[in-house]
């Protein structure tokens, strides 16, 4: 075995293949040894895992997130992707899947292609940021169960999670039988929960457009955004702490991982995950609760929103965004959305932001429809 | 949605994702919706699936194939890459290491990154290719469960595996407990069983070595193959018929589905998938069987090697390899090493091609061993 020496700056190219394949393994070693493996399970090493599966099923979810079109190594407006960022997003993003069907994820892999030219300390870090993201988001029970490592032109990541169900049971983006009559007739309320704080001295975690607002930020050139912020008035020109927060949520998603089996415990109706907009995702689950039936039709409460864009107003304005479509349009924010029955008591972090209600029924007051489009900071 | 007329060439970038995702849905809609989602299952379509874990437990496994480092669009020696051959190895390459747990393959998902001018009809054919091995490597219970579809540089698939089990446990590639004290003082016999005919009337399968000639004659420059053809003696030249047997062993991999659930039942005593060279991998399942513990051994049956070599001959004059050498080192044939004593009855596949012995002890007669290094096409 080569003498690693990250300050000596190897790159991926400079080790062998089981080189390269100890670095990760040490890196995750956190996640794959921890007690995780009780008698008759199969840690990874063979040709396959044998991951507990208690309840007689298991949730799977895939996601893969590719240099160059879900992040770049370095951002026009000047910010690094760190392999730590990449690798809590990797597994944040698959994680939060899990949570928004209510169970607890149980088990990861990961195929991992890395150009030659990526640094060892990259691919360390990358491992880090697995480890740190299984930790900290709270899934203790997560076991990194495999994993492919390949080379290629650019670093690409596919995870795949899997999960246990609540033995309450699933939440889907359709509510079960016995309950959908009841929607189609009545409607439900619209209910959300967002991001959890950063750690437990944090301020109020960052909500839903925040990690679009970061997105638009990190895509625009630093030269553009210092003209911007120079021709904004100084009460309208983001603090440095409130551009942080955006490129962080953008770059460092924290899916709420305790609310999924709280909402299965709380009797939520449906439940999915806001990957792509508020909006768009809740013109989805109208949809999906509809199916073939009458048409339903998702309303936004005007004072939720307006409490929801109110912080994002300086960020929003270096962004050329309005604040209001920040939140309804944009995507990862890995936070949760669901229908509750009005009387449904919510657990602590869900707040009711509308109403799902027949379409072509009296709009309820002081509610606004939701775009179906979602925020494209790619779109100019 | 846009009429697409495959005839017409239009490509993915032609389409919108919606319209991407429905081709490929549409392609897998046989493995997806066959009776294959009890009740209580979740199909995909939502945040994650729920598959049924019948056992308490789920075998997964993860292996990506990118374009470009595991095959070609346009090989030197001529053939293409079908999109159906590409989602077949994906998946037969996964399908492959839950047979070698013993295990019967539940669901899959898979993470493709597609290039913008990939043929539509590539996805099409790369979507049959998945349904057709599924179907026809005979794992009929193995449900597409989701998947994740991104644009890149080239075509890159990583596919995520689960399997039940099988009732009478799991064979990993060191012997149980109770097995392994004898394996360590006596040894044990060295079982292997090879890829399935092409069909109920084709001939007698490519065995181990097939596939790494297929490699090695694919990376072969076209004009170079026929100037070598023609300075081979007429009874050395391959057929047409053999050089598309070696192809067809690399391009479209066959595991013997069904012989790693009745290994568990014959009571072997491990089993692997023979990935990277029968030689290597005797080493690795000797090494994961000797452990900390005293070193083993992989010893080959001079017999059995000269008859798997035998039919090799004429393919491997082309290729420049010699029969033995890819019949030990050849890598991707996806048939199966394992472990029995000598008074275990096998069941039909399997053969015994030699011994694993107490290093030091008196070597078997007519046995030699196999090289650790793999057979390298690349290397020149």
């Amino acid at each position: 075995m080569t003498v690693l020496d990250p300050a000596a700056g190897a790159t991926v190219g400079d080790l062998t293949e089981a080189e390269l394949l100890e670095v990760v393994l040490t890196g995750l070693a956190p996640a794959v040894r921890d007690g995780h493996w009780p008698a008759g399970a199969v840690a990874p090493g063979d040709d396959a895992a044998l991951v507990p599966a208690p309840r007689g099923g298991t949730l799977i979810s895939t996601d893969a997130m590719g240099e160059g079109t879900d992040f770049l190594h370095r951002w026009p407006a000047g910010p690094r992707t760190r392999g730590h960022d990449a690798g809590w997003k990797a597994v944040a993003q698959n994680l939060s899947d899990v949570n928004a069907m209510g169970g607890t994820a149980s088990a990861l892999v990961t195929a991992l292609t890395l150009p030659p030219t990526t640094p060892v300390a990259w691919v360390r870090s990358f491992a880090a940021g697995i480890v740190g993201a299984v930790r900290h988001l709270g899934a203790p029970d997560c076991r990194v169960a495999g994993g492919d490592l390949g080379t290629g032109g650019r670093v690409h990541a596919a995870v795949t999670v899997l999960g246990d169900p609540h033995p309450g049971g699933v939440l889907c983006r359709t509510p079960a039988a016995a309950d959908r009559d009841r929607v189609l007739a009545e409607g439900a309320d619209l209910v959300h929960a967002q991001a959890v704080p950063d750690g437990p001295r944090a301020a109020a975690p960052p909500g839903p457009g925040w990690a679009a607002a970061g997105l638009t930020l990190l895509l625009t050139d630093r030269a553009e955004l210092e003209r911007r912020a120079d021709a904004l008035p100084a009460a309208d020109r983001p603090s440095p702490r409130e551009l942080a927060r955006a490129v962080r949520a953008q770059l460092r998603p924290r899916p709420p991982l305790a609310l999924g089996p709280a909402a299965v415990t709380a009797g939520l109706l449906t439940l999915m995950d806001v990957s792509d907009g508020l909006g768009k995702d809740a013109h989805r689950m109208a949809a999906a609760t509809g199916g073939t039936g009458p048409a339903l039709a998702p309303w936004l409460d005007e004072a939720w929103l307006a409490e929801a864009a109110a912080p994002l107003r300086r960020v929003a304005a270096l962004a050329g965004a309005s604040p209001e479509a920040l939140v309804t349009g944009g995507g990862e924010d890995y936070g949760l959305l669901g229908l509750a029955w009005p009387e449904t008591e919510l657990p602590r972090g869900f707040t009711r932001i509308g109403r799902l209600v027949p379409a072509g029924a009296r709009p309820p007051a002081g509610h606004r429809p939701p775009s179906e489009s979602g925020w494209d900071p790619f779109a100019g």
